[in-house]
C-alpha cells in the first residue's frame, strides 16, 4: 500500500490546478498546523459531501432545502435571476446589488456537446414562473453558448408577458480600455448610456 | 452556526495561495466529484495527521519511524546528506542521484530570530556522526541562512575528520543565462569545471 503522504498527493493532484508541488506544499503545511486544523478539514470535507444538496427550487447548492435564499422571506418575490452556476449565483451575491430569487440552471445550451433545453433546468424554471415573478434577469455569460442560452430563454418567456433583461456588457470596473478585447470594447460601445 | 460552505472555505483559505476563489473552487470541484473523492479526501487528511511523524533518526516525515530512508539497507551508509526540511529531502530523492541517508535540520541557523544550533537539529546530526559515516553532504540552500548554517556546520563537523562537501551552486539546468540573477552568475563563473 502506498505511503498516506503518496495517497494525499494524489488525490490533491485532482483538483483544479493542484500539481505536484503545490500538492506537496499543502501537505506539508496541514501536518505542520496544529493537528487541530487536519481534524476540522477532515470532518468539514465530509460534512460538505454528505450535506450540501441542489435547492430543490433553484439548484443552489446549500445544506437546508429550500436553500437559505429561497427560504428568505425578505428577498424580492418578483424577480428571477438565471445563472449558469452556483458559483455565478455568489458572484452576484458578494455584489449585494440584487436581492431577488435565483434559477441555476446547471449549463448553457450547447447543441453539438448534446445539452438541449430539457438537460439545462429550463423547464423547472418555467415552472416557476406563473405567480409573483415579474422579472426574469438572464445573467449567463456573453459566450457564444451564453447568448445562445439568453436568446432562446427569451423565446421561451416571452409568452408569460414578464419583464425580460440581459446583464450589460462592457468594460470591467477598474480595467484599462488598452487590455480590454475588441469584443468587449464594442459591446461597451453598442451598449452606451446618456449621461 | 456558519453553514458548511462557509466554514470550509474559511479553511481551504488557511492553506497557502488559497484565496477566496480558489476555495470556492475546490469546494465545486468536491462536490461535483463521486462522493467516494470527498470521503477518501477526508480519512486521508485524518490518517495524514493521525499517523505521519518524524522519523526519530533522521527528522523526515514517514508512518514508519525510522523512516523508509533510515530503514532501508541498500541505503549507502557512508553518506549523510544535510537538508533544511523535509521538502528539499523529497526534491533530492526524486533526482535519483544520491543514496545515501539524510539529516533533516528543520530549519536554518537565523540569531535574530532566535535560531541558534540547538533550536535547528545540529547536536541530533553531531550524535549520529560516529559510526560507518564518511561523507557529509550540506545542501542547504544558497540563501544567507542557508551558507552561515553550512560555515557553522563544517565548523561543528571537522573534529570528526569526515569528508564534508558543499552542493553545487549555478546555473539551474534548462535555464537561460540572461534571466539568471548576477549572484548566481558569480557562483557559476567562480565554481567552474575544467571541461
Amino acid at each position: 500500500m502506498a505511503d498516506v503522504i503518496d495517497r494525499m498527493s494524489t488525490l490533491l493532484r485532482q483538483l483544479p490546478a493542484v500539481g505536484e508541488k503545490t500538492a506537496q506544499r499543502l501537505i506539508f503545511h496541514i501536518l505542520a498546523a496544529p493537528p487541530e486544523y487536519g481534524r476540522a478539514l477532515a470532518r468539514t470535507v465530509e460534512d460538505l459531501i454528505e450535506r450540501v444538496r441542489p435547492c430543490r427550487l433553484c439548484g443552489n447548492l446549500s445544506e437546508q432545502n429550500p436553500c437559505r435564499i429561497c427560504a428568505d422571506p425578505r428577498r424580492d418575490k418578483t424577480s428571477i435571476c438565471v445563472v449558469e452556476k452556483v458559483q455565478d449565483l455568489m458572484a452576484i451575491e458578494n455584489s449585494h446589488e440584487y436581492h431577488g430569487f435565483y434559477h441555476v440552471l446547471g449549463g448553457l445550451l450547447s447543441p453539438l456537446d448534446g445539452k438541449g433545453p430539457e438537460q439545462i433546468g429550463i423547464e423547472a424554471l418555467i415552472k416557476r414562473l406563473p405567480g409573483s415573478v415579474k422579472e426574469l434577469i438572464i445573467a449567463t455569460s456573453s459566450s457564444v453558448e451564453g447568448e445562445a442560452t439568453a436568446l432562446y430563454l427569451k423565446k421561451r418567456i416571452e409568452p408569460f408577458g414578464l419583464r425580460i433583461s440581459r446583464i450589460a456588457s462592457g468594460i470591467p470596473v477598474g480595467g484599462e480600455l488598452e487590455y480590454v478585447g475588441s469584443g468587449t470594447l464594442g459591446r461597451a460601445l453598442a451598449g452606451r448610456r446618456e449621461m
